[in-house]
């Protein structure tokens, strides 16, 4: 197994006491390092709470800070956060305004955000929950129900967080994540897998040749597995799912995500890129913000992904706002 | 070839175009996208240029930008801009203050900055020149001269970005650059090779469970290959190196950079990085300012390396200033 670690069964509390070691910013409640929170809590704002399972860094703990989020609970690798964690984050996070619990759309974690929030309602702490869903490889138009959440949730994070710290109470910042959310679409390519730590080998294989489109980060099947093509054919392809379901047009804004998945150097990331933009100046779509890193990955896995939000003057005012986690940062345009 | 590219011959100039379009805030100039400068000159500033091969985003372009760099000459992967195009850029950032040259200690890079240098010169420009050489693999003690310049050379950039921000001379800015250079310290590991698009294949192989500590960032030999360690025992090896050379004690204070090469997830650099943070506690030394991601990487190279700075009060003071650039932004603390 390529990788640093000691033993496998410590490799997340391992990474979380170097994160605390690193980022004095965020800290724990409950004598729990997996319930992660802001060390600077803004009295009177709204709480937003993520959490997920490890291995997706910066996903999801990585995005709590000014402008962003208060909390995430930290599961095992690819594993839910428990419902305790998240409620004992919940309770520590809100501060009269209530919480907003921001995850992805997988099983494990509904069930456990839904507990928690059950639990802070007997605190009468007030909860409202968005489940992000922006894999729009993961099902067809009509079934988004069943979508998974992936690179996207950052576009919702941004938006939420910003409305948050702009003082808008927890209501008006349900509408707005829930209008990131519903205006955010995601697809994404795999051309390698990763290695759970605990398992000690790939989760699935695929030639050195191939990709497969629409892979979900945990390894889920794609639409579709072919030979490797140009990288302005693999956005190409992308793109056209994203197309089919918003047909972006002249005077639409938009921001995008072009997000690695951790195994995929940066210099490829801007080749992608390149031909995003070159769809959207054809469309006449303006690009008014990019993001270009890794923002949700898969561990070792390569592979990309991109997010597109349709804008609205208020998701365009929300995406300059500054933010400051540690592994995100963001200055005011 | 596992890479999103289109034609591997295009690799460098669609990246390019893929920032330019991304990043107004970096332009370029002589009609030469490979002569990148920042779009945002500050009149009176002194200049700093740096430059070197392509593959190692986000060295060395990705730092231009305000408390930064003002420009970059950019090669083919792995190779030196050339004299002509380091020329160009020292033209267009020329403020009337001169500039600084900071580059990686590898010989097409100094004989092209050298001649752009003296071409700047027949123009009436001040250059000077800090080479970094921050990898204590690549000689021995003694020979400080033949070491390559890695990841290090981020202090480097840090430290004479914020000096010449707060309006000092080019002299003084050398003079910390030089400060800089001289009391930063690497150590790297490699666990995979990284694959040149033109060439198509391994640089160099090595085995699943095989690393090779104070391997260079383009394949150079490293100081030992052994069976992959756990990842303690890894950062004991690179530390204990670094250690030998500086003889960190009590009171002294030190920045950390735990850089990532490519393929190597956060999550393990959090690990590592937990190491050296234990480390440094156990010689009472503070750590006092840490970033950990990816900011000297080759392509899809898993490894590692860790950079290690001695502070003085100044250098304490630049590194907390702040920086925006396209792939590095810092939020002054």
């Amino acid at each position: 197994m390529r990788k640093f670690l000691n033993d496998p069964a410590d490799f997340v509390d391992e990474m979380l006491d170097g994160i605390y070691r690193a980022h004095p910013e965020v800290t724990f409640v409950a004598e729990d390092k997996r319930c992660m929170v802001t060390s600077k809590p803004k009295p009177g704002k709204v709480g937003i709470a993520t959490g997920g399972g490890s291995g997706h860094l910066p996903l999801f703990l990585g995005y709590i800070g000014d402008g962003m989020l208060d909390g995430a609970g930290v599961g095992g690798v690819f594993q839910s956060p428990s419902s305790e964690q998240i409620y004992q984050v919940t309770k520590a996070i809100d501060q009269g305004a209530g919480v907003l619990y921001i995850y992805g759309n997988y099983s494990g974690d509904l069930i456990n955000f839904d507990m928690a929030a059950e639990l802070a309602d007997l605190d009468d702490i007030r909860v409202r929950q968005v489940v992000g869903n922006d894999d729009v490889a993961s099902s067809v138009v009509g079934e988004e129900h069943k979508r998974r959440g992936v690179a996207g949730v950052y576009f919702v994070y941004k938006a939420a967080g910003a409305a948050a710290a702009e003082g808008m109470t927890l209501d008006q910042v349900y509408e707005v994540a829930e209008k990131a959310r519903l205006q955010t679409r995601t697809m994404g390519v795999a051309l390698s897998s990763c290695v759970v730590p605990e398992i000690g080998h790939a989760t699935f294989s695929i030639g050195e040749d191939e990709m497969e489109i629409g892979m979900g980060i945990h390894g889920e099947p794609g639409i579709r597995r072919t030979k490797l093509a140009p990288a302005d054919s693999v956005i190409d392809q992308m793109m056209e799912r994203i197309f089919a379901e918003q047909d972006y047009k002249r005077g639409d804004e938009v921001a995008v995500l072009m997000n690695g998945l951790g195994g995929t150097p940066l210099e490829e990331l801007y080749i992608m890129f390149r031909r995003v933009s070159q769809l959207m100046a054809g469309r006449s779509v303006q690009i008014k913000h990019v993001w270009i890193g890794e923002f949700a990955t898969s561990m070792e896995m390569a592979g990309a992904s991109v997010s597109i939000l349709h804008l609205d003057p208020e998701l365009d005012r929300l995406m300059a706002a500054p933010a400051n986690t540690p592994f995100f940062k963001h200055i005011a345009s």
